[in-house]
């Protein structure tokens, strides 16, 4: 599929919005990265993505991986694009520089995963998993165990892995059977079986790191008794080169909707040799490490795989020719007006790029916080960031969803066809609802663990700050109102959930939701403020006021939906469903 | 995958929200038919449905439909299961008692329709089209011409297709280039290239009928000038055996998201003999006696898909223990809970639920307005079902769909995996919003050619009509609400557009979506006030509660969307897409 990366945007965003070359400077990590550096690098990841990686996106999904005794063979266009990537250091982009990486900052590889995840996000995988390990180890590991696995890993001539999921426990992680035997040598002897190991076994490095999750024989019962260990597939020398084969193989790889280019697998840990990863049952929280980057990232496929739709269903409007517009004919000398005339194919090619350039904005947002937070010491960025991360996975994986079927709709049966591609986005988006926690998972994390937990407290001040901050003249009333409504609902809930243990999980997706779309009302009425009077900043302003008019009043919806009780949700008994 | 018919819902329907037992017998044609016989019908529809039709699910969406050189063959356990749906006469269950059929109430077809969908919609894609292709002959044939083709096509042993599409015009049929020249032995000659048929070729039958669209030498401009021929593959002696191959054959078959069980041709109609169905330049007309039943049709496959996922996704939870309830252990000596007590599990479930259960009530109310208006020539449900079919169409897909993606949810990382089944669902029913006319095009028609052109008389008296039935106490306010709602609405479209032609397109899908809504609260009210203490009653009213709690509450924002302007809808240049 054609893809063409959202440099324009890109610029704006960085330049014209956040205004980095004002922020920058002040931090001295980012003190060298002048303007003209980093629009090479937007530049430069936008052509990778589009030139190298984007053609193999296609072909990937039809040919997919293939299984053979415990090896797998990935699709044969991956493995040049793959070197691409790697050998451009992309997989170091923001990676710690002690060690080979770039340094950069978050909200710019923000820009760079999304145009990696729209051009192919089945290929993308092994650079996400590869990228969130080294932030992982880099974190938590010894200065040995950093030195050993952080260059090879930002150079990705070796990729990551994550291993949490088992058979009998999805999201549960308190009831995992994995075990780790210390051993003599220091080391440990890893055993068990792992479920939906992405990128567990490939053949587009030549060794990939496992981190995974296991239980030493003493350690206390649920998740607080949860070690992290680094298994490689490859033992290192002392050296650096590779040594023997650990003890683990990859038992037959899933069939799965859709990432078919990506092998997902069971991964039988026999004895395997691993070296724990921080501390002896802080396994969990040095994960999250891993988890939380890899949830913004997932976000960031949605937002491409959103993207990615738009401009296919914008092309096809654009092409076909059918119909006439109700207000006569716009192309009198043709057989018909093209689609783009049509009231109902502009509201869904505005509903997506409403909900994708917003969703932009958004991962940039958060990514900036974790910035501050990483660079400035920010605490208020950090738990900010926190609040975010469970957001910006679902609200922006859901809305590249929707925005595919949009697009999908939009091809009219040509979209139900695989040789036009657009189904295929739908198939790969779907799976960004699904792991990393699922979207009802998300929704939990960000009413339990980051709202209620404060009172509402973070949200509400950023909330406050939001409301402060200049916006366009018109949407002003209706941006405070949805800011308002979002903290009256956040008020309610911090009241009700005292007498209803139900009551946060009951509607935290429609809250979720809620804090997604209130957020994006102060991003457009921030856009439309300071978007220029050039058609780019004329098509912003238009943008903006489609999505007030058009997808902000679901809103009205969900705040009544969130203010209901829970007992006619809970009201059935097992037997009468 | 496993599919329990709803046997128990659907004779709730009949005989305590319809009671057809009051109001069959005063319909001639329906005299006969006693409440045994009626569930006797449908437990052997359920049957047929559960044990002979769904066990062919998976393995005809793996094994798909092979093209070699014009000829299809479908996947091998489609043959017996769909001689045993032929030979049961299902497909002829409301034909034409005097060519054969069974005559039975439309409200007991979309029963069985419901259940054949669910249980495999590639396979009884192959059946609905007879169905629809002999109700079309019916309703314009000559009486050799429905003596020759209904008997046949109600036993199944021929099937039925229908050409509409061709590749450079989907919905705009008035560009269709596909030509009928008349021939000397009183026959026309048919050529062009038709895509996207359904059924177009297949190894089930002996024979395959297709209704072609096609414009005669002189007609007019347009889709005033397009007639209707039927275009047998074997013609057919005059003692009712089957002659020579006509000529047009399948060029290819369609690579698809879903349904891949059913064969979706190119065919390519080479002078190919063809007999006029109806009146010259009036077959668009008599086409859309089969469409409108195959839009009622589509909309139930959209329901039968909806149900399947529910009972996957509430088989899932049920069994998987993952987690503990937010009020203390409901499964302490286990080592989790069930995903049942979990409140987010629960919406997912019960919003899915609470959409099936209108969805089946709908259908069965537009087929009461169907049987009333051919049995009992009733003009005001006549034009009802002509309001109710778009809405039937999009309303049920879409819901069936979204349905469908929150079974997936449920499912967590395995509703991603082909062996688990319901990501099928998902691909399957995905083509329910985008053909036989896209799900755009329904929300079009129904502003446009159903309400806009009679001022919304049509529906007022409808919602009129409702507001005035008995429903529950409890329900009753929120449901005058939304029926007032939606006449407000209605109001301001029928002004508003007077001075804005591009207002109908802009805010149809909202408006259908809107409209479906109300229309679903009315039949919860009712429902909640007609069903029983027992069990089954207690869960409908409680259904009921949550539909009006989480569901309906989604009109508020809509009304909001559709109540905003079309500036910022239309408001971009092409240049700036």
């Amino acid at each position: 599929m054609e893809y063409q990366a959202p440099e324009r945007d890109a610029q704006f965003l960085l330049f014209e919005l956040f205004k980095v070359q004002d922020m920058w400077p002040e931090i001295p990590a980012f003190a060298d990265f002048s303007q003209d550096l980093v629009e090479a690098v937007v530049s430069e990841g936008g052509r990778l993505a589009s030139e190298v990686i984007a053609p193999t996106n296609e072909v990937g999904d039809q040919e997919g991986c293939v299984w053979e005794a415990g090896e797998v063979t990935t699709p044969e266009a991956f493995k040049g694009a793959f070197a691409e990537l790697a050998q451009g250091g992309w997989l170091g982009l923001a990676g710690n520089p002690e060690y080979g990486g770039q340094g950069m900052p978050k909200m710019l590889a923000c820009l760079v995963e999304e145009m990696l995840w729209a051009a192919n996000t089945s290929l993308y995988l092994y650079g996400t998993l590869t990228v969130g390990a080294s932030l992982c180890i880099d974190a938590h590991g010894t200065p040995e165990q950093k030195s050993t696995y952080l260059p090879r890993m930002y150079a990705g001539e070796w990729c990551g892995a994550m291993a949490l999921t088992e058979a009998h426990a999805g999201s549960d992680l308190g009831i995992m059977r994995t075990r780790a035997e210390p051993a003599a040598d220091g080391a440990y002897r890893i055993t068990g079986t792992k479920i939906f190991i992405t990128g567990g076994e490939h053949d587009l490095a030549e060794n990939i790191i496992h981190l995974v999750l296991a239980k030493l024989p003493d350690a206390p019962g649920g998740t607080r008794g949860i070690s992290l260990f680094i298994v490689p597939k490859f033992l290192v020398n002392e050296d650096g080169s590779l040594g023997e084969r650990n003890s683990f193989a990859s038992g037959s790889i899933e069939h799965k909707m859709g990432i078919r280019g990506s092998a997902t697998s069971v991964m039988n840990y026999d004895g395997a040799i691993g070296y724990l990863l921080g501390e002896e049952n802080q396994g969990l929280a040095a994960m999250f490490t891993m988890m939380n980057y890899e949830r913004l990232s997932v976000g960031l496929q949605g937002l491409g795989a959103g993207e990615l739709a738009y401009q296919q269903s914008v092309s096809y409007a654009r092409d076909r020719l059918q119909g006439r517009s109700p207000t006569g004919a716009q192309n009198p000398d043709g057989p018909a007006d093209s689609l783009l005339v049509h009231p109902d194919v502009r509201r869904m090619l505005m509903s997506q790029r409403a909900m994708t350039e917003a969703g932009r904005a958004f991962g940039l947002f958060v990514g900036m916080q974790l910035d501050f937070a990483k660079y400035k010491g920010d605490e208020v960025a950090q738990a900010r960031s926190e609040v975010l991360t469970p957001i910006a996975k679902a609200f922006l994986s859901d809305s590249g969803f929707d925005g595919a079927v949009l697009a999908q709709q939009v091809f009219g049966g040509h979209g139900y066809i695989q040789e036009w591609g657009v189904e295929q986005i739908v198939r790969d988006v779907r799976i960004a609802q699904i792991y990393e926690g699922t979207n009802g998972i998300q929704a939990f994390d960000l009413i339990g663990r980051k709202v209620l937990r404060d009172g509402g407290d973070t949200l509400k001040r950023l909330l406050d700050e939001m409301s402060q901050s200049e916006v366009a003249g018109d949407l002003r009333g209706d941006m405070d109102a949805a800011l308002d409504r979002l903290m009256r609902v956040t008020d309610s809930l911090v009241e009700r959930t005292k007498d209803d243990a139900n009551l946060p999980g009951a509607v935290s997706v429609d809250y979720l939701n809620l804090t997604g779309l209130s957020i994006y009302a102060w991003l457009w009425a921030r856009m439309a403020a300071v978007a220029g009077d050039d058609d780019f900043g004329k098509a912003k302003r238009t943008t903006a006021q489609y999505f007030f008019e058009r997808l902000l009043p679901r809103t009205e919806g969900l705040e009544k939906s969130i203010m209901a009780g829970t007992d006619a949700l809970m009201g059935l008994d097992d037997s009468q469903f």
